[in-house]
């Protein structure tokens, strides 16, 4: 396959690359019959036409840049398919571009992905903390996804950490748990925060105290977890139900109670976040846990995205609700 | 920053659209003092040249599209890390499309890549096993990674499995095992197949059987490593090591051996396979395991694509040997 180029077009076309320029990019000084030509000669050449074109033609390439510094996906691949099924299967690409967290790199990247005119950009930070607006002088519509801006003019979707550890909580008194504890990642993350909050909200409303009296932060890690819930064990032998921050947490307490031989979840019942495949379908009882709904927020970030193309994008922060998916780790007690 | 327009480079250089961009892709028609005239109003209007355009000026964008079915990015990403830093921090944007093993979303994809000028293809399958050629004619070169192509007329890069398989025995003989036994995945993958053929030719070399008896090939999860390694221990409870064939097989076996107070690596050697820091690290005690060296797969991947510009790409499969990590589970016998 040789690709057709423009010359090749307005040679079939019998005009010259500026009027079949014109007549591709949709401009007025082109005649109605000549501007049928040129369309004819470049959908029988099947002309690829270059990025800039398109768009003039189209006003949307149908293509959204993503800017990750998530070095592992984990929080971007459901974000990228997410966008690309905003608009049904074939209709949107979506490119993803890995900075990770380097600002020359994204710099790099940013030049790349707007020199072949995506519609806009998606930017996913490596953690959901506030990071560095791109600026507000860019070509097309930015969204920050996950991570929001430190921007208020700029859109940012996040997921509602609060809400987040509230479900948590809220699952667990349903199933009659009274002695709840929450051990959780890095107190220096807002998710870590935010999530703690939510569920001692929560646990205040039904006139509980969190179980061992603090939530215990640590880090993102089965290590953590473990060690967490050896600590706990020792000053609450009595705790029901544990909430961890993350799956992986999650899965370093589900390790020590299964050592002292304490029912998963009979006797303790086990709450994750993220609901990472890997780590929560083969856990021993598979983990009931929060979902963050990124794909959804992708979803919507296109939809935003593709919209704002001529308008205007919105400005500030909007929160996702996560959901509950609950498996065999969690249930009521009898 | 309103973007600059070709109309607005010719405007200012005093040319018509057409002698612009005729300046600016290089064609022979326009004379040198003309073409200055041009390149200097697009340096000052800070003209972003359309891809096509750039392309044809420089030969090479610097960009190659990442075509994946490999939905969890575990394989694509270190990949895509690899071809980026090929030629250093900022000199190559890899643009990541996720395919899913889906035929019409991959022709999609393929024709938003390539109408953006990306320099070549690197083609990441969802399996190691062969895949469908994306045909002999494209305008650009393409290299499948990871998963080779069906047609030996490409080129594939992917990783040495058989090697990997002789690695990790290799290592556990140099422990002075002797009982090793290897637990792995899905019989219907090439590569677990050819791990086992490595793993068991060492063996074979050092006048030794596989534990157990056979290769206990079952599914890529924890929950197989676990139940194959309760069966083993029945079968061969002396058995001092185990190859499994994936780091999720191995945390599986850790588990089991855990349960039945088997102190790994003083009485059980374990060595896994893929380096999957999530699992590797927090594992019990943490995992030896083959790493594919998929990074270094990547940045030849890139370096071939770019040398390929005006050349030819070679063909047929090329393998990549992997590298063994040693980590705390395995260690010599005392």
């Amino acid at each position: 396959m040789v690709r057709a180029t423009l010359r090749d077009v307005a040679r079939l076309a019998g005009v010259s690359v500026a009027t079949a320029s014109k007549a591709l990019n949709g401009q007025p000084q082109v005649r109605a019959s000549t501007r049928e030509r040129v369309m004819l000669a470049a959908s029988q050449l099947d002309f690829s036409p270059n990025a800039l074109a398109q768009g003039l033609i189209t006003q949307r390439t149908g293509t959204v840049g993503l800017l990750t510094s998530d070095l592992e996906g984990r929080f971007s691949i459901p974000i990228l398919m997410g966008a690309e099924d905003a608009f049904g299967t074939d209709q949107t690409s979506v490119f993803l571009c890995d900075a990770r967290g380097d600002g020359i790199r994204e710099r790099h990247h940013l030049r790349a992905l707007l020199s072949r005119r995506v519609d806009g950009l998606i930017v996913v930070g490596a953690r959901p903390d506030s990071r560095p607006s791109l600026g507000r002088d860019l070509p097309v519509p930015v969204i920050y996804a996950y991570a929001p801006s430190e921007d208020p003019r700029d859109l940012s979707l996040v997921s509602d950490n609060e809400g987040g550890g509230r479900l948590a909580v809220d699952h667990l008194i349903r199933c009659g748990r009274r002695k709840i504890a929450h051990i959780t990642g890095d107190a220096s993350y807002g998710a870590a925060q935010d999530r703690a909050r939510g569920a001692l909200a929560r646990l205040t409303e039904e006139g509980l105290e969190v179980a061992g009296g603090e939530v215990w932060f640590g880090m993102w890690s089965e290590a953590w977890g473990r060690g967490a819930t050896r600590m706990l064990l020792e000053r609450c032998p009595d705790v029901d139900a544990v909430f961890a921050g993350s799956d992986e947490i999650a899965r370093g307490v589900l390790d020590v109670l299964h050592e002292e031989r304490l029912d998963v979840p009979g006797r303790v019942a086990v709450v994750g976040y993220d609901n990472w495949n890997i780590l929560v379908a083969n856990a021993r009882p598979p983990l009931t846990t929060v979902d963050m709904n990124l794909e959804q927020l992708g979803r919507v970030a296109a939809q935003r995205l593709f919209a704002a193309i001529g308008g205007t994008l919105g400005s500030g922060v909007e929160k996702f609700p996560g959901k509950l998916v609950t498996r065999e780790s969690t249930a009521p007690l009898r």
